[in-house]
């Protein structure tokens, strides 16, 4: 209790940006969970009412976490690209998971907390501060995630849990 | 861009409290749209895979917003209560989801920006700081949301888009 209310003297605002960078990549290391604990060959093809694969909704998340932060960073445009060369293999989407992990972490320092409130338009497209476009690619991530645990759960496949977000 | 400028040498943090109750609020008048897209039978009978029926995922998310923040604001201690009597009536769910929403804007100012470091351990099992305890309100919120549109598809309804957080 002590380190808390110590702590809590110390840190004067809601959450930090490495706090934020940690819950982000928990968050990444569940979605890579979820990823794995599909079957290989319904990642790719399987779906429900229409919508996409979760092979698809995993390549749009690609193509928005690294290119989104690097965005961020250089202040060069991104373009929103949502397909990668897979060969039907998950290790390769994984692979590329994990490329984008340590992109993140590389860059996130770079990015100094007085620019959190900085308009900016991501892909050429979509305003908002920052603070908020990254806030929607992790809520984004969170939706589509949502999404594939009920693909896992009509495959007659368990989850990990929501809440497992330790781990590479 | 004045304007952003002037902000972002203002506003020294990721996050203010009041924009993350505005980003909060924003998700919760999503799902909102979620429930009332649901016909009604389909709101307390349909799942998928032997999940529950996103009346009852609904249930959970009452459950835990209004008792959380009573809870962070108040130290008391809150109990998980999963049921409401609804009468298998949407309106009676979307009655309290207002209600929630005018108290966790009611309580919310009642947080000052020192205590989102404090550690908390809610529902009296989950242990955290008040910041992480939010977060993962919300987040859990967006994972279920999630899953209500997958019901959604499944049942040939198109769900609202997922970038419109406007309204009650």
């Amino acid at each position: 209790m002590g380190t808390a209310v110590t702590q809590s003297k110390k840190v004067n605002q809601v959450i930090t940006p490495s706090e934020l960078l940690m819950h982000w990549q928990g968050h990444r290391s569940l979605t890579r969970k979820v990823i794995e604990a599909f079957p290989e060959k319904e990642f790719f093809n399987h779906s429900i009412g229409g919508m996409r694969t979760f092979a698809e909704m995993a390549m749009e998340l690609l193509g928005i976490a690294g290119p989104g932060i690097r965005e961020i960073v250089t202040g060069k445009t991104a373009q929103l690209e949502e397909q990668f060369d897979h060969g039907k293999r998950k290790a390769k989407i994984l692979e590329l998971w994990d490329e984008t992990t340590k992109e993140i972490n590389t860059l996130w320092p770079q990015i100094t907390v007085e620019r959190f409130h900085e308009s900016i338009k991501t892909f050429g497209q979509f305003d908002g501060t920052v603070q908020s476009s990254i806030f929607y690619f992790i809520d984004n991530e969170i939706h589509h995630r949502g999404q594939g645990y009920v693909y896992l759960r009509s495959l007659g496949v368990e989850p990990p849990m929501f809440w497992d977000r330790q781990g590479v």
